[in-house]
């Protein structure tokens, strides 16, 4: 066996051991009888830390050692190159954490969500603050592991990867910088836009066959998924061929299940579309959390708030659901995708508020972790945010502050990844309608097998074998930019609108 | 810490790579992609072995040495001593097998079994036969592993800890000698038993619709299971209060899902009435697989095609399927339920044919083991016993010595567990009788809450603390006795078939 091959066994095990876990979160999300509950809490903790145990092990130093000699002429892409390289980062991050640390802020976790659960409910942020102080705390403790430029890198490192918060904040900033004067001329423009259509009673039982021809028509490996219920929609993969994709259905808005479904697949097409050598080592995932979500919003918003695929399905619309779309045309069904509306809570907003949203969030995660705001002052900050931003006043902490529970979870630089994928999908978009020139044709004839492929080849059969700063690179030049994506937005919204920008523009981006 | 505690970390964590195990392979079972097949496999073996190499680790050792001195002076049955006593036992077997050896026994399995499926959908014994002497021959240097007084005694103890094959044969040869006898008895009475009424048209939507509602009915804890659809019917625990069960449905035949789905939830209703404080340890489990089966054969046959239970459906048996049962009063159903005819597959088999075809078995398996067959002459003594014993004849090896996989898997001496069931539960339903005399007209009101917290108290409650002969002693006083299994089976049947020494016997204790 070569140092390689010694490798790969090490690190199928520690795949395995993930891949055990996500089914059985999975399960507990989906499947579980309630009683399962505790038991299962247990099984889950004992995967985590027999995973990690195996991750931050000497003997994987020592097989990483012994691979790198061998596979220092590969070239940089190589799957044997990458396969030690992307592991070796694994590897010193995860020795840089005591263990002690590591189980303290999984016990307190758990503690701490529950807490905001509770407060959240009574809305009462002053039951929250001694959890999040100490999820504060933790993470401090947690960053201090790590040498960085910004004591905010560490934790955005662990969902992009090699990210510096320097070259976040000006994106983001500039992304924000650009969204609120288009929202500002969206209200200025005094046209209601009507969404009405969307609302309503919408059988569940139609909303669950829509939800399975919308997936099926999807390019979706056949036999390779299968769509559940849940709370909270997610998807996960078991394996390459094994994605498990979830949803819920509202039976008073179509929209919740029509596009959670198709935002969950476009998670499940990039995890289906990895190349299956990959499968059972740590390149078998995608680039970051960005790159996930910019698939998950690219077939949602792109693709699936967009003219040609409404068109396309709105003849089927009108059959499962008659009483709501019989008298609306399909210029009719896209302006209804095409509301804008500031609202107080994240994950209902639209495509234009949805990064004021993570704005605010990523400035106030700046401030804590740069000790500039006391977190007993939160809610005011947040508030006043959220006025500025969006115009609202906020009612209460429960649609406020306490609305999200990745502070609660210690999940420290998580929401700018929201916003980061919405901005590489908007490049990913622009470089796809260079190569596509059909794509709006093939679209509107419901074949979406084309952008897939040019999607699978550039992005997804590789996995996760570069950095996501490398992969931007890679498939669209540069850097990340949210040119594109403010582009799209005012195109499409500034039509919708009937802005005066917009008519400079391309009508058929969106 | 105490020992003690030491120990129960490093047997929660073997508990729970079990448990995460067991839920892999429920999912494979009944909710997996196709797709996902190739890498469960491999995340199935990863979890066997990582448990494995715990299970017989030297920490664990270790462990136990220290613990045992701890415990000295518990008394024999308390939770301390028994997992100290039971856990040591697992231990020394672990320890006994060199991982070659069971890593080679895993692999040849697995190529065995889809070589045993392909050989009988071919019905090709020849094509089967190098397969099968290869796990023979694993089978043979597994218990060479092991002291034993019989060579058939390590492989029983896998199943049946502690019982030796001395003790057993006599116990399945009595049975045998008992069941021929009324077997011809039956056959001569020349009395004919419409069952017409179990076959048909069964839609499966009604045919779900009772399946919930019998377990609903059953004395299951509430949220606490769940009922998935499964090509081969079986049940599985995540934890004490998550039990799978699972059933098919067969739409031409009512009884496929009726009784199929009693059996299963027999088997969950032991596993969810284990003291919770077993959980996470080895002794949270069934004293044996037929103590196990003695519980999914009680519930079937003793109550789920008992007189009190099936008057009890009756009602809902006509609303649900009228075309069938309109016709049919109380007696008949009883009847139709009741109904022996020889036939060549084990697992259609009735409750008094079914324990020969586990009889031929046994005696092949002690005939293999002890060097007295020739694996190239098992058709021909197969066919011969079901010649002997069941007056049939064998029109090919797939409705013959091909029917099982149980060889296939090398799982020798597991066949005589399934009689050792049917035994164990005419031992527990005299002695329940015995205890609780309301019973009848409690199960003829759909009350099975006092039979089931009478096996709750007596059984269910204390897991895997005691070895089967101990238990048999406990709850029947004495040891293995075929005598009421016999008894009930010549009630039953003699009543059926209007056999005259059933006049003598009790008529009510079907």
């Amino acid at each position: 066996m070569s140092a390689l091959d010694d490798l790969r066994a090490a690190l199928a095990e520690i795949s395995d051991l993930g891949r055990a876990r996500a089914l059985l979160s999975w399960d507990e999300w989906t499947q579980m009888p309630p009683r399962g509950a505790a038991v299962r809490a247990e099984q889950l903790s004992t995967l985590s830390r027999l995973r990690h145990e195996r991750l931050a092990s000497d003997d994987l130093g020592r097989l990483l050692d012994r691979a790198r000699a061998e596979v220092k002429d590969a070239p940089y892409d190589s799957f044997e190159a990458s396969l030690v390289r992307m592991t070796t980062r694994h590897w010193e991050k995860a020795r840089r954490v005591p263990p002690e640390l590591r189980a303290e802020i999984t016990r307190q976790t758990s503690i701490s969500e529950h807490a905001w659960e509770e407060a959240r409910d009574a809305s009462d942020f002053r039951a929250f603050l001694p959890y999040l102080e100490r999820m504060t705390a933790l993470a401090r403790r947690y960053l201090e592991c790590f040498e960085f430029d910004h004591p905010y890198d560490p934790l955005l490192d662990d969902y992009e990867p090699g990210m510096k918060t320097a070259e976040v904040r000006p994106v983001l900033e500039a992304l924000r910088d650009g969204l609120r004067p288009l929202l500002a001329d969206i209200a200025a423009s005094g046209a209601e836009v009507d969404n009405s259509c969307l609302y309503g009673d919408f059988p569940v039982d139609a909303q669950k066959r829509l939800a399975r021809e919308v997936l099926e028509a999807l390019p979706l490996q056949e036999d390779a998924w299968r769509v559940d219920e849940t709370v909270h929609p997610f998807a996960t993969g078991i394996g390459v061929s094994d994605l498990r994709i979830t949803t819920r259905f509202d039976r008073a808005y179509i929209g919740a299940a029509l596009w959670a479904v198709i935002h969950e697949a476009g998670h499940a097409m990039y995890h289906n579309g990895i190349d299956p050598a990959l499968e059972r080592t740590p390149l078998c995932g995608s680039v970051s959390l960005g790159f996930d979500e910019s698939q998950s919003r690219l077939w949602e918003n792109w693709i699936g708030r967009g003219r040609p695929y409404l068109a396309h399905l709105h003849p089927r619309l009108r059959e499962l659901f008659p009483g709501q779309f019989a008298d609306v045309d399909t210029e009719g069904l896209y302006q209804a995708a095409s509301r804008v509306q500031p609202s107080l809570i994240r994950i209902e907003a639209d495509e234009v508020t949805y990064n004021l949203h993570i704005a605010l969030r990523f400035e106030l995660e700046l401030q804590i972790i740069e000790d500039r705001l006391a977190l007993s002052d939160l809610p005011e900050a947040w508030n006043a945010l959220v006025g500025d931003y969006l115009g609202l006043e906020v009612p209460d902490d429960a649609h406020g502050v306490l609305q999200d529970i990745h502070w609660a979870s210690g999940s420290f630089g998580y929401f700018p990844t929201y916003s980061l994928g919405n901005v590489i999908a908007g490049q990913l978009w622009e470089a796809a309608r260079m190569e596509l020139p059909d794509m709006d044709a093939q679209l509107g004839a419901g074949e979406m097998g084309p952008l897939r492929d040019w999607l699978g080849e550039r992005l997804y059969r590789h996995g996760a074998k570069l950095l996501p700063a490398e992969m931007v690179d890679r498939v669209c030049g540069g850097s990340l930019d949210p040119a594109p994506l403010l582009g799209y937005l005012r195109d499409r919204f500034g039509g919708v609108y009937g802005l005066e920008a917009a008519e400079t523009a391309t009508p058929s981006v969106s």
